[in-house]
């Protein structure tokens, strides 16, 4: 059979029901609306349900973003407001306690920007507490870590954040990374959280190294949005659709090796979901804060 | 029919050839190699030609970027001298008259980078002729133009290079731009160069508006890489691969709209591209540099 | 008598007094307050009050930022508020006119990227309202155009100012631009407005060309900030303020030439200056607009 | 007496001797010229040396930049050769250990981005010898690490460099910053080298914490240019000048707290050194590179 990419776990419960019959095995979902946005949660509860979707056990919560897409009015605090209430639900830490936030992928390539995105509107307020501790008594101490461009480093992502990660000591770690999915139509129109970090396979690039509780020792909260289909999967979707029942492997492979597929207007897409993920984080890790106090703040 | 999209002549000419029987009406081809690059003359010479191949009368050259892909040894000091001569080819005017260099693209898209990419290796001379007349004596004025985004500026590029070029008077206008191939192996694997400008339709954004003799007043040279593949073409090409004769209009529209496919490495692809072109630009409009000196005086 | 160089009409009044007796000849002067803002107006009238400040006749208004530096509650939106409010009394021109507001300085010198700085919080509207006429209906055609560097350019700023306002016909230019303040204490601590245009020998590059309605056929509009001193001027009060009555000639231009003095917290406040600069610009030109429809278009 | 700050060791020996009588104790000097450069070499052997120069003990190479100011045939590659063989007298490593290159300084602040800029030219090479071990057997694992603004990350540079030294176990670490001199003369006229790492109060920002083998465990080479005269250093020398005996402390220390002087050229100032210093690491670092094989691989 041919395989289809995700990194998004609805997909992959779409995927399994496609091959026929009830919901996967060993997974509990739902689905409700809140403020006018969709929300879904999915959970992956035993070893069963990590077979069948090919994802670790875990919570993988979702949003969509509908109508900050057909930009409704007072879309934007409302969104980010919905995204920091899922984040503390992951997040189960104390209000002093450290987070260190990681923004992955290559800034250089427009649909793998979301984590420096992401970076560009959150709060790093470590340096702050250490120095004016009186002045800004109600914030969170929070890291903010660009993991930069293998090429440009010589350190792969992950050791670097090993190394932050043992030095600051952070209570739980956030990694901010871009997606594929399986679906043109959900590009940028999903945010996906999970308690699960982040796995080998996922991403733009070709290889994640793996960042979660057993590399780095504590409590990794992956935030992800989709920015590209891969071409394969593209490609095997365009077939199966034309009528084909069993597209010729040589043929996939050959299209899409090494490809992506993304929209035109990538540009103005990933900077308004890394500019909703930063200030959904903002707002989940600092009590008390408003979208315009993060404004002047910034 | 089915229609594939492609900004480059010679693909454009085997379109034409896979419709069956002989070479393209009205069209001459020549190949040869120097240096160890495999180099393409297409000259569409008439009416006839343009309707075949869809593209405005005039010369397209064209070089293949083997030796450099595969990072042979001098491979590039070699390509860029050979640039240079394909451009001096299309570029005749005196020495000393000005040239506008153009850059097209929205930089913040990895794949449409290629004008700014190229415009960070070119000279731009005229203000030290202006000032230092006498220590630059040999070079001639060169005017480079990044043309920006729209959404940033308000103004079309289009515009902004017509309102520069009747202020500043140049010569010719040589404007860069990404394109977009039908075929993926041709990504950042070759340079087209043409005597026609640029016309609408073209490039890896929506719309380009017209550039050329006609709306310029001065002839324009066009310098162009592909760096993408049309969604709606690479999914045509598959379909027609896997054996459907009729790949149905309704599917493909829907796959293709307003997507590229892109390798993931593009990044780096097009920073050695748009190099490759800034330092053609030089050794073809300054007599007697070599790379030594331009990378000197960058 | 040795010079202190200011761009400052305050400070040119200030000096002139330090020469001994009445404000100047030819010059109207008045102060006030508003929402917590310190506000001075000060018109040179005639050819006198010209030669007593060293600036051409005109409207020269300012603006102290101090309730912004110091951070007070809600300052931003009402320094953003005033601001356009002075700018409005500036440009009288009709709701629907186009504007060119023109970002000065090198982005790559911290002090001297006022002008980049505002560009990024300056609605650039004029393509919205050609392709989307209906709507964009409430806003004013805005173009908003950052000159870059000559050395990157080959142009110098004012030709290719001169030559976008011959294209697009504005009914006024807006130059934003880093001007040298006598004063340490004045620096990024407050914004100058006139409708005099900008002339040669302000800011804080070596030369800025006149910018003018002379040069331009427009109402030019200059706003600044002060982001350097001279080095000269400050060794020039530092020895009069030390007690000497002659400082040496040849010592100060020895100090001072092409040498500028800054804080090292320069850009952050260049930074916070450009937004506010931007913002009051949006304010301005687009009727009913508010800093929170800004941020949602930005 | 008034304080004159400098970070170079052989302005800090001027100083001692302008008090008067001779060189100053437990220093040993030397000079020479190589390839038309003057380079010098100046030893602090002991606590009198350490106390006579305010700097701890250890070597301080340093080499001025005239040929290369004057745009001297050839300059480049020779300054570059004689940069690479200095450093390789402070580090005495063998061929295949890793060394951590540090770029300290905020990139926003165009004099304190020197260490940005020399990373722009620094060839990183340990991912590809994990990756690629035999295509690169000839070079040595380097790692490049830009460390930000405190500002962006809520991280001390020396906490993250701390961090990836433990992670990475380098042999050395190679520190890159902008100094501030006590002559303008000396600005990006010359570099510094010196086997003591960095030390509290030195650059061009507020506070640099050590880093040394003290702090780190490794030999820490510092590498550093001269961008900026602190203020109330300038401001002492002109007094002094000028031919007051005592100039007055409140004077000094109101005109030059957090100021610093800089040219107006600073950007292709320190553009230009960054290039060397990138160059001479490379040279330094990868037995039998040239300055071509440098440019090809960048």
């Amino acid at each position: 059979m041919v395989t289809r990419r995700t990194d998004l776990a609805l997909e992959a419960g779409e995927l399994w029901r496609e091959g026929g019959g009830d919901g996967p095995p060993g997974v509990a979902e739902r689905e409700w609306e809140e403020a006018g946005f969709r929300l879904r949660e999915l959970r992956i509860l035993d070893a069963q349900g990590e077979k069948a979707l090919g994802k670790p056990a875990g919570t993988y919560l979702s949003m969509d973003l509908d109508p900050l897409t057909h930009r409704e009015e007072g879309a934007f605090p409302r969104a980010a407001a919905l995204l920091a209430g899922l984040l503390r639900r992951l997040l189960s830490i104390g209000g002093d306690e450290t987070v260190l936030v990681c923004g992955l992928g290559n800034a250089a390539i427009t649909p793998d920007r979301i984590g420096p995105e992401a970076l560009r509107s959150t709060l790093a307020t470590r340096h702050l507490l250490h120095s004016l501790p009186e002045t800004f008594a109600g914030l969170r101490p929070v890291c903010a870590l660009e993991c930069g461009v293998m090429g440009a480093t010589g350190l792969e992502s992950a050791e670097l954040i090993r190394a932050v990660t043992e030095a600051v000591r952070p209570a739980a770690v956030v990694a901010v990374d871009a997606l594929a999915a399986r679906r043109m139509r959900r590009i940028c129109r999903t945010v996906q959280l999970s308690d699960t970090g982040i796995v080998p396979g996922s991403g733009v690039g070709n290889a994640r190294a793996e960042l979660s509780r057993a590399t780095l020792g504590v409590p990794v909260i992956a935030v992800g949005v989709p920015t590209v289909v891969d071409a394969g999967t593209l490609a095997a979707d365009l077939l199966t659709e034309a009528g084909l029942r069993e597209p010729p492997e040589e043929l996939l492979s050959r299209t899409g090796a090494g490809l992506f597929v993304t929209p035109r207007s990538i540009d103005s897409l990933v900077r308004d979901a890394g500019k909703l993920i930063g200030y959904g984080l903002d707002l989940a890790l600092h009590e008390g804060l408003t979208v315009e106090d993060v404004q002047m703040l910034l």
